[in-house]
């Protein structure tokens, strides 16, 4: 599995993350997952990851340790400000090296934040300063994001990666910076033939079945599969490490994309990305009128760069009067039928049409909890209808979960039947989580 | 900050985690975050945590190392069925005893699954009986919700816990059995005097320049602070370890409270749960006018339980088209002063009220990037208007970063605004991240 250096010895990668915030469990360590994955894709596993809290001592420790018994670490908080902030302070005394203000640093700074920041009256003086005391001769490592920037040295047998916590900085940090260097130093090359597919509906246990039930074992020996699982959606990995072993890779993706069929929603790209891609190639614009949503099916869309180019606008009509007054919903179907039917769903997408001038419009209601459920319509009924003008369709679901992971599911069933709807594509789909279709597995 | 055991040394816990995917990060380490944040609430910090493949020498090492430095170490993984669980093999290594067959063990399968799970015919003969291999003489932990056991015993200097990598398993083992043992063995208490405060517009290394800039160093050698950042807001947390130590907690509290003036939006809860339950108090319905943001500031509104209370409803004009026929928003102004213009922003808050009928709102419209910028109006300009009818103010913002950060920005300086307006505060107040106002630091 590990990749092999240039003389055959396996490359052994540990990371070191520093944080007491880390430690205590107050924030959870995306970090040291972002790296793992990424170094992965090079086909280098992460041997072992070491995380410890903000003490000299423990950071003194923890990094003698790991530089003892790796080829790289990657060490990732501790270069910020403030009095917490110790990493360089202990390279220096692990190391022997002093510490020194470095030069570049003090440009970096300048450059970001103008030389008023630098001057003595400047409130932010000494923590600026702080943030340019890099150990002697370390090679830095460009921060094109932030303040703090990071360094590199060696220290015992390990070449040590210095990086923030800031994950937006630690990030492009590893990607401008340490993965180039690290491929250099040690011949790695990018993983071979990785190949994604993002599925929508079934569950990471449905497709894993699926694939077993119907592709012999022996390919399991050549092409490994990840799976990622994340609130409503999985993305399938395949990858080989023997270039030889493509053709067998390639075969077993199309069985797989066969037996996937309409679950499959993209090779690349989120499905707020294929919506708006479909979109563009039907030249059509879209809007949406939210309930229980409460305009994060909006937001998903407007997230991806580009959304204008299809998305109309919409209306939050959260309220029954909002319903009324913003989609000239009747307020006798909201009596007859209920905020959260059929009808009222199906007037949003009317209304939502026909104020905006979209081709085509989503639109939800339903009852997101913790209140507010009743023995006929219990928390979790969601009434989602679509459509283009003269063409609308609805459907029920009931996805009896914690109200955040509700409205994030319900905005992905509404733009993945809008996706169905495009593709013209069954759209009674299955979705794991919803009760009422798993009834007919 | 680590409690004292009986005889006044820091009782060191540290954690074990095992599991190639843990390392791979295909899955995030959830089950140390819980275990942290349950023993901090005894007032026991961890001192590290480890993480390790499914290797035998990698855990023996890890095993090795940790139990050499703790009084305690929690081990998470590597019980179950299947071939890469090595747990109680490395257990059995390291302590030098054997592994056996424990009756207690078997009786718990059979009272589980039945006693035909236990027949040599059974295809999980093998699994099953793996399952009851346990190191002789360790204490059994009980599994009231798997298959998989627990188990204590004592190696070198430190007292081990051994625990299934199942979530849930492992949650009910921790709170049944390891949690009560290592109180009763350390003579632990739940931890006294923790305070947080929530801060929004001050970025940390500012909140403390200013706390140490203005209370005495000595304080801090008694209460302890700790600092989370989020995207725009800063998360203060006050903890002290000696029930003595109450009143200058409560001293420097309430001075830093001062300090940080209408900077502090809470001393527990989110910001938009601050703002609507302002709302609530001032029996006011919001409703939003987002354009850049997209549906953000509502569904961050929407995302809090009991949100109906006060959210009225609100429109998303993301096209120019839709901020006219949705918000009446005269075509006219657009061309004159364009889509992101004081006079759009306002127009586009009257015009919700208008629709709506809600008592105030709140209203955006900017540039989110990474296109759509000129000079005089770069990319992450944005204005905001917000109020009650007859009673509209404005403010101008420039926050440079990228798109959906932008949008978080933009969302949260929305909301605090309407906090700072029902408040009666200054709404000239400064946001660290918005370029303009930064430039009257």
């Amino acid at each position: 599995m590990t990749k092999m250096q240039k003389d055959n010895k396996p490359l052994i990668i540990s990371l070191l993350m520093t944080g007491s915030e880390l430690v205590s469990g107050e924030i959870t360590d995306t970090n040291s997952v972002f790296l793992a994955r990424e170094l992965m894709s090079d086909g280098v596993m992460v041997d072992r990851k070491l995380v410890v809290g903000d003490g000299f001592g423990a950071i003194t420790d923890a990094l003698l340790l790991l530089t003892e018994k790796s080829d790289v670490v990657i060490v990732n908080g501790g270069l910020g400000s403030t009095i917490d902030d110790l990493t360089a302070e202990v390279v220096a005394s692990v190391s022997g090296r002093k510490l020194v203000e470095n030069s570049r640093a003090i440009e970096h700074i300048e450059k970001r934040f103008g030389r008023k920041f630098l001057s003595e009256n400047s409130p932010f003086y000494d923590q600026i300063k702080k943030q340019a005391l890099i150990p002697e001769s370390a090679d830095l490592l460009d921060n094109p994001v932030g303040l703090a920037l990071g360094f590199k040295l060696k220290i015992q047998r390990a070449i040590c990666y210095f990086t923030p916590g800031v994950p937006g900085e630690m990030q492009e940090m590893f990607r401008q910076s340490i993965l180039p260097d690290i491929r250099l130093l040690f011949g790695l090359k990018p993983r071979f033939g990785i190949s994604k597919l993002n599925i929508i509906g079934l569950g990471e246990s449905q497709v894993q079945q699926l694939i077993h039930r119907h592709i012999a074992r022996e390919t399991w020996d050549r092409v490994r599969l990840g799976f990622r699982a994340s609130l409503a959606t999985v993305e399938l990995k395949m990858s080989i490490d023997d270039p030889a072993s493509e053709p067998i890779l390639k075969e077993s993706r199309e069985r797989i994309k066969e037996l996937l069929a309409e679950y499959l929603f993209s090779e690349s790209g989120s499905l707020p990305e294929t919506v708006i891609r479909l979109l563009r190639d039907n030249r059509m614009r879209i809007a949406v009128a939210e309930s229980c949503t409460g305009g994060l099916i909006a937001s998903q869309i407007t997230a991806v760069p580009g959304a204008s180019d299809v998305f109309e606008g919409g209306v939050i009509s959260y309220s029954n009067q909002s319903k009324t007054r913003l989609l000239g919903v009747h307020e006798g179907d909201i009596e007859v039928f209920g905020a959260v039917s059929q009808e009222v769903a199906t007037a949003m997408v009317k209304g939502v049409l026909e104020k905006t001038g979209a081709d085509i419009a989503v639109a939800v209601t339903g009852i997101a909890g913790p209140t507010g459920g009743s023995e006929l319509k219990p928390v979790g009924t969601v009434y989602i209808a679509w459509g283009i003008s003269g063409s609308i369709q609805t459907r029920l679901l009931l996805i009896k979960r914690e109200r955040s992971v509700f409205q994030q599911l319900v905005s992905t069933v509404a733009l993945d039947l809008i996706r169905r709807s495009l593709l013209g594509l069954d759209v009674d789909g299955i979705y794991y989580f919803d009760e009422i279709s798993r009834k007919r597995l």
